[in-house]
C-alpha cells in the first residue's frame, strides 16, 4: 500500500476533498459540472490517478478515464462521478470514484498485473443539476441523448452546455456518441453508495444491483398574472403559485395512489419572484418513477390528468413537458449473480435510483455495487456511509477486480 | 419650459432612465437598493436636479434630497422611490420623482417663486426587494423601524444592509431616526401610478389617496427532510414542498374567506432546490392587507390556523414569523379633501398598496395622488400609465404645489 486508506475515519480521497464545494447556504456539496469547485475536483483526480501512474484523458464529452496500462479494447473499467446535487451529501458520487482509486492502489501493492486493461472513470454532470439532463456524460458518450439536444440545454444563468463545454476545453462540435471510447470497455462496475433503505435490513455491507426504476423529468410550466399583491382583490387574480400549489399536491397524490410510484417537486421558479407581487409565471420540476416503463409512463398521465382538474380553474395555462426519460434497467442477471457468488453471496438490490452504470447498461456489459447507507438519506447533507462500510466497498471492488482480471 | 416634457409618447424621464436596469430574464424592471442600476438612478436624479439648479443631499438612511431654496423648515416635500420589485414596471415610483421634477420645472418655466422651501425626494428601498422591509427608508428616517433592527436585515446573498449602506458610502452607525429631516418637512405630496382597479370605472386621470389597507410581511418556514427522490417511497417523505402546497392554499382559502383581505404567497426559497431531490426546508414569504388593522390581524390569525390545520400530518415543522407590519393608514380627510377641490374635485381613492407616504403620514401632514392606471396591473412589465394621463399627473402636482407655496 502506497496510499493510506483512511484518515480521520472516511477514506483519504474524501477527506482530501472534504473541502471543496462545501455550500454554506444549503449546508452539504454543490459541485456542479464545469463550476470552479467542480474544476478543482478535476485537478484532484488527474493528480490522484498519476501518483498512481495511470495517464488521464479527457474525452470529447467531458468524462475523464485513468488509464493503468494500454487503453482499452476489453478494459475494465470502474468508476463513478464527481458532481453533487445542491446541497449534496459527501458519498454520492465521490465514493466511487475514491473506491475505485483505492482498490486499484491495493491491486498495485500487492504487485498484481491485471491481463486486461483497466481505466477508473469519471463521467459528467450525472445529477443533471446544471443542465437538467441527468447522466450527460454518459447519455452523450452512449448516444442516449443527441449532441444537438445537449448543446442547446442552459443552466440557471442561461449559459448553454455548448458554452459551458467550450469554457472547459471542449470542442461543442465534437459532443456526441462516442464510439471510439464505448468500444474500449469490455465490463463497467460502478460502486456507489446506496440511497434508500435497501440495504438496512440485510447484514452485508454491500450489494450487488439488480435494476433501476424507470424515471424521468418533466418541467411543468404554469402561467398566469403578474401583479400587485396589496391593490389586487382575490378574484380579480391569476396567480400561478396557487395553480402550482394544486400541481404539487395532485402530483402527490397521483404517486400515492400507484404502486409504489415516487413523484416529486423539489426545485420551482417563480417569476418574478417578489414577496408584494402576485408571481407571473412558476416553472416546477417533476421528477417521476416507477418499477417499470409502463407503470412510469402511466403515474405521469395520472399526474397529468390530476394537474389539468386541479388547475382547471385557476385561470392560469398549465403545460408539462418532457425532460429527459431512462426506460428501466434490469442489469445482467448473469453477471449480477457471478458478482454477487465473488463477494460471498451478497445481496441483489433493486434501487430507485439513476446512475451512469444504467444509461450503460444498454451498450456494455455493466455492474454496480452498493454501500450501506444507515438511514437511507440521500442528496442531503446528512447521507452517510460508516468508515467500515467504505473498506468493505473498497475490498469488494478489489475483490471483482481481481476476478476479471 | 426648459426641459421637453416629452419624448417617445412619455415623460422625458422615464424615457432617460428607460433602459437602466432592465431585468432580461424576468422581463421589465430590477431595480434594487444599492445596487448598480439603483445607483446609476441615483447618479440619474442628481444630474436632473442640478440642471434644476437644486443643491442635492443623502440623508443619514440612504434617502436623496434636491432642495429649491435653503432646505426647511415647513418645506413642501414631493416625491417617491426608484427602486422596483423584481421585475417590476417603469411607473411603479419613478413616475413620482420625474413627476416632481417636472412640476418643479414647470412652476421654474412660469417665473414662479416659492414661499416656501421645495425638496423633491427620493427614498431608498421602498419595495423591500432586496432587504424585505418595504419602505425602509421612510421607515428609518421616521423611526418606524429601528436601526438595530434595520442593520442586520440580510439580502439573498447574506449581506447585511449594515455592509450595504457602508458600501454606497453610508455610516451604518448613522441609520435611523432623522429628526433634523423630518422637522424638515411641512407637506409631503407623494405622486404615484394607480396599481389597482380604483380609477378604471372614475372618468378622472387622477386621484387623491384617502387611505391605505393594512399589511405586513410573514415568513412561512417549513422544516422537513431531505432525501433521494427515487430512493424514498412516498410514504417515508417528510416533504416540505408539499406542505408548502398545502400552506399556499390555505392562505388562499382564509384570504378569500375574510371581508375582501388580500393574502399572497409570491417568493419561495426551497433547500437545496434540485429536480431529484426532496426538499429539506421551504421559505415561504406571505403578503396580508386587509381595510383595517384588526381585520389584518384576524386574517392571519386565520391564515395561521388554516396552516397549521393543512400541515398537520406532513410531518414537517412550520413556523410564522413577522417580518414586517404597516397599520392601516388614514390620510388627512381635511387636507385630502381639499387637494381633491383645487384640483376640480377628482376622486379619493384607498389603495391597498403600500407606499412612504403612509410611513410619512403619522409623522408630518402628508397626501397622495394617484394616476389612472387602464389595466390595474402593476408589480409587472404590463403595468401602464398613458402619457396624456402621466402629463395629467404632472399638471394636478404643479397645481397643488402652486395652491400650497
Amino acid at each position: 500500500m502506497t496510499e493510506p486508506l483512511l484518515a480521520h475515519g472516511q477514506l483519504a480521497g474524501l477527506d482530501e476533498i472534504a473541502h471543496t464545494g462545501v455550500d454554506s447556504t444549503r449546508g452539504g456539496y454543490s459541485r456542479h459540472v464545469f463550476t470552479p469547485a467542480e474544476f478543482e475536483l478535476r485537478e484532484w483526480f488527474v493528480e490522484r490517478a498519476v501518483r498512481l501512474g495511470l495517464d488521464v484523458e479527457t474525452d470529447r464529452n467531458g468524462n475523464m478515464w485513468a488509464w493503468w496500462g494500454q487503453p482499452g479494447p476489453d478494459a475494465v473499467v470502474t468508476g463513478s462521478h464527481l458532481d453533487s446535487v445542491p446541497g449534496g451529501g459527501a458519498f454520492d458520487g465521490p465514493l466511487g470514484v475514491v473506491s475505485a482509486l483505492d482498490a486499484v492502489a491495493r491491486l498495485q501493492a500487492t504487485g498484481f498485473l491485471p491481463t486486461r486493461p483497466v481505466a477508473v472513470v469519471v463521467f459528467a454532470e450525472e445529477e443533471g443539476s446544471r443542465f437538467g439532463v441527468a447522466c450527460l456524460g454518459s447519455r452523450l458518450l452512449s448516444g442516449a441523448i443527441t449532441a444537438d439536444a445537449a448543446r442547446v440545454l442552459t443552466d440557471a444563468d442561461g449559459v448553454s452546455f455548448a458554452e459551458a463545454a467550450s469554457a472547459a476545453g471542449l470542442d461543442p462540435n465534437q459532443l456526441g456518441r462516442d464510439h471510439e471510447s464505448l468500444k474500449r470497455i469490455g465490463l463497467f462496475i460502478e460502486l456507489h453508495v446506496e440511497q434508500g433503505v435497501g440495504l438496512i435490513h440485510h447484514d452485508s455491507p454491500v450489494a450487488v444491483a439488480s435494476s433501476i426504476l424507470a424515471h424521468g423529468r418533466w418541467r411543468l410550466r404554469v402561467t398566469g398574472q403578474g401583479n400587485h399583491a396589496g391593490a389586487t382583490g382575490m378574484r380579480e387574480r391569476r396567480d400561478p403559485v396557487v395553480a402550482a400549489a394544486r400541481a404539487v399536491l395532485a402530483v402527490e397524490d397521483a404517486a400515492l395512489a400507484s404502486d409504489d410510484g415516487r413523484a416529486t417537486v423539489g426545485r420551482l421558479r417563480i417569476v418574478p419572484g417578489g414577496t408584494n407581487v402576485i408571481a407571473s409565471s412558476v416553472d416546477a420540476w417533476l421528477d417521476a418513477r416507477a418499477a417499470t416503463d409502463v407503470a412510469t409512463r402511466a403515474l405521469v398521465a395520472d399526474i397529468s390528468d390530476r394537474i389539468t382538474e386541479a388547475t382547471a380553474s385557476s385561470g392560469c395555462s398549465v403545460e408539462l413537458i418532457e425532460e429527459s426519460w431512462s426506460g428501466v434497467v434490469e442489469f445482467d442477471a448473469e453477471l449480477a449473480a457471478r458478482l454477487s457468488g465473488t463477494l460471498g453471496g451478497v445481496p441483489l438490490l433493486p434501487t430507485g435510483a439513476g446512475h451512469d452504470a444504467g444509461v450503460l447498461s444498454g451498450t456494455v456489459p455493466t455492474a454496480m455495487v452498493f454501500v450501506r447507507n444507515p438511514t437511507g438519506v440521500s442528496h442531503s447533507p446528512e447521507e452517510f456511509a460508516s468508515a467500515d462500510d467504505c473498506i468493505a466497498g473498497v475490498e469488494a471492488l478489489e475483490a471483482l477486480l481481481r476476478s476479471v482480471l
